[in-house]
């Protein structure tokens, strides 16, 4: 199919190559111009001009948050003018359920389709085309994008025929992996004040009742010493913050959200915003005087 | 072997079961008669008198805490004048390092063997004997005891060659654990607030990274209103005040473990000790004003 993405980052670049792998024409647009010319040479078609937007089946945005995902829409230089009627646009970002509905509203308004698409799964499975994409919209959506949707994922659940549910979901995910990256964080780094080495405690908790997903993905990371930036540290302050004005909406209690949240906050206003989300094990090993693996050279 | 089990709760009797079912000669005690007659309708032996105990070639403690291990172990009514020099004492109980260094070293003087062995892996798996064993002794120890630790569990993890280590290794496990559950509660009733029934939380998070193994255990229990206790509410205060009282003494700042921890105390004191630690969601619900999934008659 036709397909313009909008925004190349670490998960945008990915699905666009996903989708260029099986044989969608795909043309990418970024703040960055390299990162459209990096597409190119990767099977790409070039930059999603105007005139290009004016014939693509489908549009996916994959920007960082609401704000982004509005300006791409309706910003001074907003994709929705140019886009014939009918054309599917899915979109990404993690937002809160309530700006995914009033997105569905004035695209609707415009004669477009409307997709509420958050995804989970990280860089290397958006670019191995093996996400999950947690969606809800209109039935005649999915049936027209379910081409490009398959392209990038493994898992597409439908949660809803209009937008919120996906976004509802996906705040749902976020709110566990962020504790979950604080919990293996706090285990880990407390493990070591008992004598427990990262990689004993990789060892022993993968096979144990305390393992989880991202024991598994992140807990390498702090074994090897690598914050390479796959999902930054600066997400979560972002996410967690979505999720608890949502849960403050609802009148929900989430103490353990609030308190990942602080760590990931602190890990911030560390310095260390932009590397790798494991990084929060720093402010607990900096909280109690241990030194946590290097990084091999 | 010739094997003593104390304490035939539903770990301990599992585990005897496990023992029974590979061809051991099995003896039962517990403060509880009916369970040592359960084990010995099961294909045990019978009691473990000071005579049978005076036989035996490993005593198996599984407790509930540190007073009661001290209790079996050296109390008015204690085993260790009864044991033979070299039997091998595998604790289970959930205990400090600290603790299982002493009782070590009492053991020792006493001429026996002692091996730190918390357990890991819920009644089930101790009935199925698959239980994850976080060990730590003397190798002597482990030659002795060997085929009583294979029947009882599908890993057991040597952690070290003197007490205190498997303890640490439990201690990082249960932080996990602790926290993961209530995480689970948190997670599955704030999705609650946003239309995500718990049913399609399981479908959906279960393939995302959000997922852990308390997720896919402790999960059907809310969705099935089924709060049949397997492992309780009880446990956690204990357990993650274990933990605590270690993080103090190391100066590790555990913010999760402490907020995990009073979402149990509050469960408890809503009545629900007893209870399947799942119940925690109902934490949760009561502080939202959600009704949770009711048991199926």
């Amino acid at each position: 199919m036709k397909t313009a993405v909008i925004g190349l980052g670490s998960m945008g670049f990915g699905m666009a190559s996903s989708l260029v792998r099986d044989g969608h024409d795909v043309w990418g647009q970024d703040i960055n111009a390299q990162r459209v010319a990096d597409l190119h040479v990767a099977g790409g078609k070039g930059a999603a001009t105007p005139a290009i937007l004016a014939s693509v089946d489908v549009v996916v945005i994959v920007v960082l948050n609401d704000k982004q995902t509005r300006d791409v829409l309706f910003g001074d230089a907003g994709i929705v003018p140019h886009l014939q009627k009918g054309t599917v646009v899915v979109s990404c970002a993690t937002v809160a359920p309530d700006f995914a509905r009033e997105m569905e509203g004035l695209c609707q308004a415009a004669g477009l389709y409307y997709i509420d698409a958050p995804i989970s799964g990280g860089s290397l499975r958006a670019a191995s085309g093996e996400l999950t994409i947690m969606a809800a919209g209109d039935p005649a959506a999915f049936d027209a994008a379910e081409p490009v949707l398959a392209s990038m994922s493994q898992n597409v659940f439908r949660l809803g025929d209009c937008a919120g549910a996906g976004s509802a979901m996906k705040a749902v995910n976020q709110m566990l992996v962020g504790i979950h990256i604080a919990a293996l964080a706090e285990a880990m780094t407390f493990g070591m004040t008992q004598g427990v080495a990262p990689e004993q405690f990789m060892q022993v908790i993968t096979k144990s009742a305390g393992n989880s997903w991202i024991v598994e993905n992140r807990g390498p990371h702090i074994v090897d010493g690598d914050y390479t930036p796959r999902s930054i540290v600066n997400i979560w302050p972002k996410d967690l913050g979505i999720v608890l004005d949502i849960a403050k909406g609802a009148q929900f209690s989430a103490p353990l959200t609030a308190t990942a949240m602080q760590q990931f906050v602190a890990a911030a206003g560390q310095g260390m915003g932009l590397d790798d989300d494991a990084a929060v094990a720093k402010v607990y090993a900096h909280n109690a005087g241990l030194t946590l693996p290097e990084g091999k050279a």
